[in-house]
């Protein structure tokens, strides 16, 4: 058995509670599988919503940034923040615009955020967000130089609280429409990467790394 | 020309500028080719980021979700919402972690979210997501019924500011890199529609009309 987040008035999902799941494996597997976050936090008590890769080592997601950026300043300051990664696996054509919808699975996150400033964790976790989203690249570059450490800020989140959301398959029709001479499905959207592109100005002879090669033709 | 809409503290992108466009062509493009949008609203002074399907007709974003949904009574209360859809478009693997990034459309809108109360209003503004999202489907299916419409909330946000971010391409790697053994370009990503999947209960002899087989196959 997984363990499971508590459920609070802050990650209780109250519409579609069947596609809920509050477990820490269901959780992962969706933060895994995901490549772009959406952070939102509030700036000037308005809330503010910003696309960012990330990375997660056990109960940490990691966020990184221009160090300047509005984004790392404000969740520096912010209390908890919030977290949703979202990934769209199709649309549901059902037989009413009521019970139509869409296949995805999603996670929302809460946590408080900190600005990560030891040196060696910060490394760490520029690092740890590397692996998830270019795995094995990170061993292949040169280590960064102390001065693009110092320009690159780092937001840590310490996950409170967690909640997943996943609907899979075909339309849930009410009776009275099933004898409609309407077509019903699903059309499934697949976000797959396709074939590594090389620069103009790669050296003669290199080749992209088997750890590269692997990431071709996989699917999010 | 297309009209550009005002750049101020609320909307100005900061980091990597020569990435940004305010002009309204460029945001509606990005708006369009985009289904799922990640909305932002304040709860108790804590951000929250909830990902939604959405429809523009103009310099308007409608929203809907359960009318008791705590997105919709919560944007009903709101100032200002801040709205970001982002289309991931692959992985720039550069000669340093540091110049590694992604490629990606992006768009955020901040505006005014107001309930739409209007009985006719709010069902142009169903018709208007079901259009965007399922182009043609609307007019396949049954009129809604009263108690659908009641029990869906629609929420409207007229743009009053807004800013995209695209970035596309080769790694930009620093000269001193160049002459490394590293390779180094893009590995895209599709988000894809594949082939559409009939339910066990359509009717015999019933088939997706051309107004959905035109969608199979299409990129985001």
């Amino acid at each position: 058995m997984s363990i499971e987040y508590t459920v609070s008035k802050q990650n209780k999902i109250r519409q579609l509670r069947e596609n809920a799941a509050y477990d820490q494996e269901t959780v992962h597997e969706i933060l895994d599988a995901g490549l772009v976050a959406h952070v939102a936090f509030v700036q000037d008590g308005a809330p503010v919503v910003v696309p960012m890769l990330y990375g997660r080592e056990g109960e940490t997601l990691y966020l990184h940034g221009a160090r300047k950026a509005r984004v790392i300043r404000l969740l520096e300051e912010t209390g908890t923040a919030c977290v949703n990664v979202t990934l769209l696996d199709g649309l549901v054509f059902a037989r009413s615009a009521f019970a139509s919808s869409m296949n995805y699975r999603s996670v929302t996150v809460y946590g408080r955020a900190r600005l990560v400033e030891d040196w060696e964790d910060n490394k760490h976790a520029l690092h740890v967000i590397a692996e998830c989203t270019m795995p094995g690249r990170w061993a292949e570059l040169r280590k960064s130089t102390d001065n693009e450490l110092k320009m690159t800020g780092v937001i840590a989140i310490d996950i409170q609280s967690a909640s997943a959301k996943i609907s899979t398959g075909m339309p849930e029709d009410e009776d009275m429409d099933l004898d409609t001479l309407v077509w019903a499905g699903v059309l499934p959207l697949e976000s797959r990467f396709t074939t590594l592109k090389p620069d103009d100005l790669v050296q003669e002879g290199v080749e992209p790394s088997d750890a590269l090669k692997a990431m071709e033709n996989t699917r999010l």
